[in-house]
């Protein structure tokens, strides 16, 4: 996969405003979006930080995918997205590479962008992410 | 702190060369520079992902900083590094922001750039490292 670079980091917190002031207060972070999705069980906010971004996420539940992250590893490193032209063709060139896929095909992410998800047993341990912002 | 951006992904491996061959593979990774520094028992890799940057770190013995985290979390995320223009004053300005240091002063990273690390507690749990690349 041609990917143009580190589109996010996204990064698993117990306390969505305490992290949001921790990054604004101590990296300068500026909030681009914040959404909530009952229906994944996550709160997020998109952070400048510079010219980069992070993603802060926060679980509604413990019985949600984050939740289960959070209660496992605690508060830390989540996934690192890949900005790509095309999620599709990328997670297809990524499969037909010897990844193995979370996500066979792109769906779309709570920011609403094209999305697919890299199981990180095919990435030395780090779950890996396309995604199209356009 | 008035951060450029992320500089790298700090990622801890199990086996530099399959972690290499897995980033030129996947995502067309090409390798910047590799170090082995045997003082910090520790070989690396900076590999240049399209416009971003990721740093594979590898153990040379299980008694050393990168041996202990792959012992206690596995293979996976180990820090985010920014990068600022003054690492020394990036240092201070977090301390005075409310962050706890690792280094409270500088030192040379072992890529030869001037780097210092911020304790996880400060940052919801991800270690946090400033450097200056000139």
């Amino acid at each position: 996969v041609e990917a143009r670079g580190i589109h996010h980091v996204g990064l698993a917190v117990l306390d969505l405003d305490e992290a949001l002031a921790t990054y604004e207060r101590l990296f300068d972070g500026r909030v681009e979006r914040r959404v909530r999705v009952e229906e994944q069980g996550v709160e997020a906010a998109s952070v400048l930080v510079g010219g980069s971004r992070v993603e802060l996420l926060a679980a509604l539940d413990p019985e949600t995918p984050v939740g289960r992250f959070l209660a496992k590893h605690g508060p830390g490193m989540h996934h690192v997205a890949y900005a790509v032209d095309d999620v599709g063709s990328a997670i297809r060139d990524l499969v037909a590479r010897g990844a193995e896929p979370i996500d066979a095909e792109p769906r779309v992410g709570m920011f609403g962008h094209e999305i697919a998800f890299v199981h990180p047993d095919s990435v030395h341990g780090v779950l890996t992410e396309v995604v199209s912002s356009g």
